[in-house]
C-alpha cells in the first residue's frame, strides 16, 4: 500500500494526538491539506481537540485547501487511517502497540516517542530493551513498516502558526526504502521541512535520544533548536 | 587554566593527529590562526605529517596569520599542549589515556572518537561500558576536564581547503560550564562553525552515535553530511 497512492491522498492518524507533539503535528499536517485522524485513549476529548485543532489550521491553510481533521480513540484511528504517526509518551507506547497490532498491521507506522526521563540534573535518556523506542515499535508491529521520524521538532514551534514555516529537517530512519520513502514525502509536506534519510532502524536509539540535547539546547538558549542536516 | 588566557593563545595538541580527522582540525585550526601540535604513536611520522599540514595550512591562511604546526609523540604532545583533542580510533583509546592520564591532568581535553563498527549492513554503534566514548575518558582522566565535540565534522570537508568555510555546528557536551565555554570558543575559531552546548556528559552518547546516521546520509546522497542547531 505504501507505493500506490500520493502522500497527500493518504489519511494520517495521530495516536496520542491530543498531546502536545501530536496536536502540533497534527495541526501542521492539516493545514498543508493532509486529511489527519487525532486519536486518543478518549474519544471525547480527541473529538473536542480535533474541532479546535481543525479551526487553528484553517486560519493557516491557503485558499482552496480543504481543512480536515476529526477526533476518536486511538483503535479507531489506528483502523482508519492509511498512515499512523505514533505520539504517545513514551511510558503508554508498548502497551498501546501490543493491543493495536492488528489494526496496525500492513501498515506505515512512525514512530516520534522519546525515551525521556527528567531528574534534578534535567533530561536524560531511558534504556529501552530493544535498543530504541522505534525497534521497540517494530518488534509489536512484526506486520507494519515501523520508522521512525519526526522526533527533532519542537512541539512549541509546531503549533505557533504565527511562524508560517518551520525550520528544520526531519531524520527519518528505518529498513524499507518505500517505507522511508513515504515519510520523506510527509515530512515535505511541512513547511520549511525536509525527510532526510538517516539511516537504519538500528541506529534510531541516537536519532530519538538526540531530542534530549536539544532539550538542553533549549534551556541554555531559550530557543526552540531543531536539527538541520547539512550538504544535503 | 581554562579562563586565564583567550583560546587563541592556547596550544592546541590533537593525539592522533595523523589520522583524517586530527590531520583535518590540525589544518583548520593552524590556518586559523592557533598554534598546533599533532601527536602520533611514531613521532617521526607526526613531524612528516605536521610538516605538510603546516604547508596547507599556509596556503589557507590570512594575510598576517602565524600558521604554526609540529609534531611529537602522543605522548610528548599531551605533555606540552594546553588543551588536547582525542582523535584517535576507538580500539585505541582507553589504552591511550591510560598511559597518558598524569600528562593531561589539569587540561581540558576534548574527545570527538566515535564507537563505530561496520558490518555488511552499514555503521553501527559499538558499545561502551561507560555509556559513551566521552564518558570513558572522564572515567580514565579523572583528574582532567573532558569535553566531548567535533563528531559531526567531515574530515573530508575539514582538508578541503578549497571551501574556506565550513557548514555545520559544533555540539558540545561536558558538565564544566568554563571547560564548554573553551570548546565552544575554539570550534568558532573554524570558519563558519559554531560551538553549540548541547548537554551533560550523560547525554554524550548519541551524539557521538549520531556520526554514524551521518554516514548513512553521506551514503545516500553523496555528500560529506554536518549538523546545524536551528534557532540558536
Amino acid at each position: 500500500m505504501t507505493s500506490e497512492r500520493p502522500v497527500e491522498d493518504l489519511v494520517v492518524g495521530v495516536l496520542g494526538g491530543t498531546g502536545p507533539q501530536g496536536r502540533g503535528l497534527g495541526v501542521r499536517l492539516a493545514s498543508a491539506g493532509q486529511r489527519v485522524l487525532l486519536g486518543s485513549r478518549d474519544a471525547e476529548r480527541a473529538a473536542e481537540v480535533a474541532a479546535t485543532v481543525a479551526a487553528r489550521a484553517a486560519t493557516a491553510a491557503a485558499d482552496g485547501v480543504q481543512v480536515s481533521v476529526t477526533g476518536g480513540s486511538n483503535a479507531d484511528v489506528a483502523g482508519a487511517a492509511d498512515l499512523v504517526i505514533v505520539a504517545v509518551p513514551f511510558a503508554g507506547h508498548a502497551e498501546l502497540l501490543t493491543e493495536l497490532a492488528g489494526s496496525l498491521a500492513g501498515k506505515v507506522v512512525i514512530d516520534c516517542v522519546v525515551p525521556m526521563g527528567f531528574d534534578e540534573l534535567g533530561a536524560y535518556v531511558l534504556d529501552v530493551a530493544e535498543g530504541s523506542v522505534t525497534q521497540q515499535a517494530a518488534a509489536l508491529l512484526p506486520d507494519s513498516q515501523v520508522v521512525g521520524a519526526f522526533h527533532h521538532l519542537s512541539a512549541v514551534s509546531l503549533e505557533d502558526l504565527s511562524h508560517p514555516t518551520l525550520e528544520g529537517d526531519v531524520m527519518v530512519v528505518g529498513d524499507v526504502r518505500a517505507a522511508t520513502d513515504l515519510v520523506q514525502a510527509l515530512a515535505g509536506r511541512l513547511p520549511g521541512m525536509r525527510g532526510v534519510y538517516a539511516g537504519r532502524l538500528r541506529n534510531a536509539r541516537q536519532v530519538e535520544a538526540l531530542t534530549i540535547n536539544l532539550v538542553s539546547v533549549n534551556r541554555r538558549y531559550k530557543v526552540h533548536a531543531g536539527i538541520r542536516v547539512t550538504d544535503v
